[in-house]
């Protein structure tokens, strides 16, 4: 059976592809999942999800995780701020990883610090779009218990 | 006449009863909330609110206060984050109680420090669910100025 | 049999009653506990301490304790700067409640930190003297293990 | 041609002229707003938007900004705890004015910084509703590059 | 009557418009002065006053407050490091706006706490010389008491 | 009528005197009392109190403050870290004045610090036995309310 | 022979008696310098100095320490912020007080450090003009080395 | 002659050997002390204290010191409080030693910082009541001055 | 042409696969380098150096990275303290990847802060021995400048 | 059979009865060591390694705690900011003791901080060369798991 | 054609050689000066300038650095606390060099700070008169842009 | 008799002239160093060690200070993370000089602190090669004691 694993994506990067290309490249996210999802095709597939609203990433979380083998999160901004969002990971049982396409380290120091990485299980920074592909191998690695 | 009481619950506590057991017990808070309904159906009655979103706390907050009597809140993750709870708190006339499930002092430092606290009456943390009837208690138990 | 409650007060709390009472409200703490005691007298007694010595409540505890079935505190100015205490208090079975009369997050910033929160169980504060009654029913509702 | 300024609200600002008017002054926005395009209908129209939401205002901000000439923007609360907010600022091209109505640098200290103002072009601070009307009158003078 | 304002730069401000035009702009400040006295000299005049020397500043103020209706000051360096200043300032009854002509919170961080902001009723930061016309258009709107 | 002055000294200050002379001199403090006494018996007396003990202090201020005109306190090492002491003084309506011998700014930096400056109204500072004189003579000055 | 003793008033000090009389009184330092000149005039005399200059202070030390047998300095905002002052005074041998006429540890957090205490021999706060007249007698009562 | 050695133990340590073996061990201190007291008496007799009350400590130590050739404290919680024993012990010309039971840097951060550490001579950490042996004989070891 | 590799291990990871298994596994990093080779070996070829020495890295850095095309390290403890280190890395203009075979976000807190984490292009944690072969991914699929 | 006890000194401890005979003595370690052989051949033998090197000391660690039964380490300035050597001790099933000859909270304040302490059982500091031999006893007295 | 090398002191300064010469020494900086002068006159003048007063060492900058080729600062008490000066140097094109006599990281903390240190090119530390030497010898090796 | 100098560079430093030229200049430092030997050879010889191990740069320092006249060194990043080297420094007699080529106010924040500079005599900072002139210079200006 096709494992199925969420990847969500957090505010303002709806605008990916289109907006600072220097920084995060020209390919639309969009895109970029489609070549994701034929890849991995025969033994997964992604629910995919962006929102600019905490709330909404929290309600999305609780309605789609008890049906999900993995999560990939890229919660933006909201990685600095949201205690909320860390709650709702916490005690989830599936692999999950936390995303940064840029190298967060060499932006300002309050970026710096994660509320999702002692919650999450791995953590891949500043790769760029295949951040996300190597997150999405990790997750569909990992044995169930 | 009846007083009416709000009980707002922030993001994750619609989980209550049904995940971490062993932390907030296995009452789900729909058969504590008819309970205690019961409980002071004589002279109260209870609105009740649940969200993940910070600003749909706000708006329900604006939208009922001012027909309220008294308010109970546990805004759960918000507590440590949410500069904008506490303003639309702040000038309220009624009395206010925030309430915790667990005793948050012996969990991570961060949620040791409330934004609420000081622009509450009173503050109940670690007592379970009886900490919301105590809340109600209390605020049915203060003379409307 | 008759459960048997502690209930302390540290310093300057022998004063209720009769210094701000803007603040601490003009009933004395002497006929609160006379109440208190009426309505619990069925099944629960009182052993009642008040010092300003931080040594003499530390010995209180030590003496009472084993005989005791809960524990109600309201240290006082000790709550900010006694790690002794703490350490009475640390490995009591018993259930243990922190008690605050007024909203110490309304107060100074050094009345922010409490050395007791983490080893008590439940902690209330700024609903007046109603605040050792809930306490007294909260440590009679927890069953012995 | 005309142009087009956004100006933004955020959480409890709503409320503006019905509530605390010793503070905020007893207009409401919505009377200020109909004065203030009044004075500039020959030049420029103002896109008017207030949410309580920090995902709504982002929102906003996104579906609106590529036709926008400026922007005044006072977020409320989300001015000290949103770094969303700020990312979703940062690389508008347009002129961007930070308001305060009141002088937020003698209220509680969590309110003297800003994610905001490092994003911005202009800061103004503590001159009522005249504060949104200078910030016009300021975007409307810079020539576009 | 003609209503008095006085205007005060502090140290270096009397380089404006020679050095760093980059940031500051090339008008200096003296033509800016003739024009604006220009604009408002039918119900006000300017009183202008530079100094290197903080005790300069404390003395031009105590000598010419009690003659003024309002005040505009950019205190330049003096901003983060002048208690004395803010002292001088803190008592006067008359309105008084903080001025900065570029985006003080874009720079070094010792330059984001501003000794003067709680003493003063408005601030206006990073508009250039237009900053400065705005104060003054605030102060000539407050009512005398 | 005589006016009744409390002096109260901190642990370790029985033995001014005997110890330390190059620091505290070598003037017994039961000479320099009986020196003081003489100079005020007209129109004041002293009751004086020593305690190694914080609970001690607390006690003997309890007891005697509403018989007092006026009270000088030395709390030695407890002047940095009493909140209890703090507490008992701070609602005193009666002239306070706190005291150290030595120069506590030239010593360790944990002396740098006093909870109960904030709750006197005078403090005087290493001018050794002499400041409790001026410290007397300030209190023998104020007018009762 | 009359010894000489140096008073030096800081910034804004200068308006003592004319404002702010219910934090300073009412009675201007010329009039009180007048009477203890009087009081002091068969062993002393005294050299008085104010300035808003931080300079200034520091050349009247530099120029008129050689010949002074004491110093009194009340130096204000200067207080919290020259460390160019406390080098001036900091070799010098005479005795040297630092006064505050109001309690500086009831205002603003900034107020409660100063540069100057390690390198004076005594301090005198919250006692008005009081404690100049102390200060000075301390100084005369110490022998020469 | 022999030696004459002050061991004190402060809050809670009273109940060694009856409460939480598992980090004290189960060795009651009274059997701990008479087996150190037979193998050192030929040179050696021990003068035993145990307080939970800060001031009995200071006085102990005041009232002893004087005849004593070495001294052993474990001070428990006010090891991390107390600037008062700290203050007592300072100026004692006798070999000093600090004792913890139980490694303190492996449990809560409070309690890392010793304020007795810098006024004691030795310090002996986590060897459970072997710590007090190695520390008597260390004491033992030192050459009167 | 065949890519080079440089993959460099710091203190104590020669160890992996024998101490621990239960946070690193039980997989040797020869047998787990043995395979990665064979996977690359028609394109890449990897340089391998364990050292628990920080100057020994440092050497083996400059001596190899002119003949490298990307270099992956995890650098063990010293990523905590060694700024020569970061040096060594700072200005290689080949892809740089940091590992971490555990998640240090859950560890102690001073395993969260990394020197190397600003000079590295990627940043890879938690993954296990995964998180080499993605790194090694990474760096081979970014062209060369 | 004899146990195997490791001492190991870190930096500049090689010149230990050379270098600052007043405050390490003029004992040279290799006398003080053979003496401590003799006293313990009967049941236990000693390996010792001295070095300046992190490295070196980790290395040596990692060689020889498979046939050792004890580890004694004075690891010198290392103690403050070796992560790693940390990380050697801390899976070590031995008992391991950290020394220091002189009392370190005497001396700069970065010396006050050990990254070893948490990671051995026992401490001892400021008892000069003695400490080593309390802390072999120790280590011998303790039965193996 | 001659270079122009300005040297400025700061506060104090002009007590050089005759107050605390076991720090400063005893030669008069006037002495120094004129050695200096004549070592250099074939390619280079000094103009000196020595001041007590923040501002006119700004005044001086701004009057002397446009016909400036160097510039060596000694800025005394306000290399720590200047703003203000650092803004008057920061954008000088000329090379700039900081000077201390003593070495002020064996002082107090507050003098480990400065605020020149990063808008100057060079700083020389602790090096006493000679110290100006080096500096003055640096500034004539720059080529002019 | 000619004098021996010690110079010392720490990690990285033995890249100088091959890497970032633009920070570091195009020379070599074995060039400078010839050329430097060739000024000086009349009367003073250099002993030049470069290491990139912090152990390393002990023995060294160990085993030549001894017959060393002066030490001149520059730690690289060493400077701000090695106590021991520190250490090893503190007890050498002789004149001491701590160099760095580059501004290292204007880098990193964690490149301003020096562990070396309180137990070095002089600082040189920021002109470049020319500060080991300069260092060498003040060494040999130095009478032995």
């Amino acid at each position: 059976m096709k494992k199925n694993i969420l990847i969500i994506n957090g505010p303002n990067l709806n605008l990916l592809g289109t907006r600072e290309p220097e920084i995060y490249g020209d390919v639309s996210f969009g895109t970029f999942l489609h070549n994701l999802e034929s890849k991995i095709q025969d033994y997964a597939r992604v629910t995919y999800y962006q929102s600019n609203s905490e709330g909404g990433i929290i309600d999305f979380i609780q309605e789609n995780s008890s049906e999900a083998d993995g999560l990939v999160i890229n919660a933006g901004a909201y990685t600095h701020t949201s205690v909320a969002i860390r709650d709702a990971l916490a005690n989830l049982k599936i692999p999950k990883v936390e995303v940064h396409i840029s190298n967060v380290h060499r932006r300002e120091s309050f970026r710096h610090h994660s509320y999702l990485s002692p919650v999450c299980d791995g953590i891949i920074i500043g790769m760029g779009l295949d951040g996300y592909e190597y997150a999405v191998d990790f997750v569909l690695s990992v044995d169930p218990e």
